[in-house]
């Protein structure tokens, strides 16, 4: 099933994967009738700007997910645009990764191990809960039982570092303030899953590959075109078999 | 076998677990030479005065886990008292599971869950950072290749409710500033595991159970004198097996 959410929020939109996740909407068979795209500076959002002026659809609001006020100022934003129709699809993609230092036992920090926390965890979670009553709205007036992206839904995006059975087995050291926030992103998934599975909204954290991005550097074995249409493949058909689950951009689960 | 550290440092110590651990540390048939027992606020620590006082094992030293400078004139008090030796074992045991409010999606706050962060997983990671170089120094003198706590090692006192397998499949709701909290600290641990493996210093995450303590509340199934001796002799026992893991009292491996 492809994706046929009609009102979508994608924060940190301005460039990265949050960008092209704009982009490929746009372009989607049934693209959304109302895609809000938040992201902290608008102004200097050129990118953003060019690919959706023009395109009613888009609304560009400023955000910065670690404020509360702008939270509920994107909110009402929102929804305005969406009116009765609330949002069917919340993607959490706003993130950080701090590289200018290792992030070692040794040299790891409490600013940046905080900082990690607040961006990539708690500011996650505060956008779920404001946008908690569109959600609700969305999934009350879709006529069908299941779970679905295209209904209501929170996609965290996430990353395979978090995993802790994969790390303990192999994988790079380095970057624990990233990782545990990671890891702690995914148990707030497993947390606001089982909380929101009965009044019918999805909620899934997604690894989006290790991708050419400033966050994922030149080295990265995936395009961003590529790791995005993946992406919006995988949301397009996740449904409770997800739901609580760390997948991955085409839709495997990973162990946590 | 039976934990046999000379030197031993125990973090929230004024009362709960932390003073059954200093007390029972005391009673064991080979008590640590250096028993550091740090706390908020020493003045107010009565008990852990009383049960303490007349012991030259014991040193009781202020330290909001929360407070870099803190740490460090703990670890100058340690270096101190330990000397040659090292320390042999860090018992990461402050932490807050704040009560009221449920913490659920439509409750959590970005402030508290902050803080939960900041108390349970940050604070022990600067703690482990900063001890380092005394438990290298623990390493080094050692006869033994094999981890052990009676060598070199930190326990962080975790939590059953951060494991996203467990909760995933039951387990209650809420306090998800709490949990997302301990999830961290256990990905903290497999990543300080993994680093620290080659120099000999074993880090484990040990959920002590559900005591009867402030923390705990009355209902608890589990008295805290019971608890800390299960956790004792597990932590006595803990080798290359459970580096990285996250493990209950009795030993067993807990999921991720």
């Amino acid at each position: 099933m492809s994706l046929r959410a009609k009102t979508i929020l994608v924060t940190g939109a301005s460039r990265g994967l949050g960008l092209e996740f704009v982009r490929q909407l746009l372009e989607l068979p049934t693209p959304p009738e109302v895609l809000i795209a938040a992201c902290r500076d608008p102004e200097k959002a050129e990118d953003l700007q060019r690919l959706t002026k023009s395109n009613s659809a888009v609304k560009i609001v400023k955000l910065d997910v670690e404020k509360d006020d702008e939270i509920d100022k994107t909110v009402e934003v929102v929804s305005n645009y969406v009116g009765e129709r609330g949002l069917n699809l919340l993607i959490n993609n706003a993130g950080i990764l701090y590289k200018q230092m290792p992030g070692n036992i040794a040299d790891v920090t409490r600013e940046i191990m905080q900082k990690h926390f607040s961006v990539n965890v708690t500011s996650q979670v505060m956008m779920s809960q404001k946008c908690l009553p569109l959600l609700l709205k969305a999934s009350s007036l879709s006529g069908s039982n299941e779970l679905s992206t295209s209904k209501a839904a929170v996609i965290m995006i996430s990353a395979i570092r978090g995993s802790q059975t994969l790390i303990n087995a192999e994988g790079p050291l380095g970057f624990i303030h990233y990782k545990c926030s990671k890891t702690a992103l995914d148990m707030a998934t497993v947390l606001l899953a089982r909380e929101l599975r009965d009044v019918g909204i999805l909620v899934t954290a997604l690894h989006p590959g290790w991708v050419k991005t400033d966050m994922g550097s030149s080295e990265a074995p995936l395009g961003i075109e590529e790791s995005i249409r993946d992406c919006l493949r995988t949301i397009g058909r996740a449904g409770e078999e997800s739901n609580g689950k760390l997948i991955d951009l085409k839709g495997n689960i990973l162990p946590y």
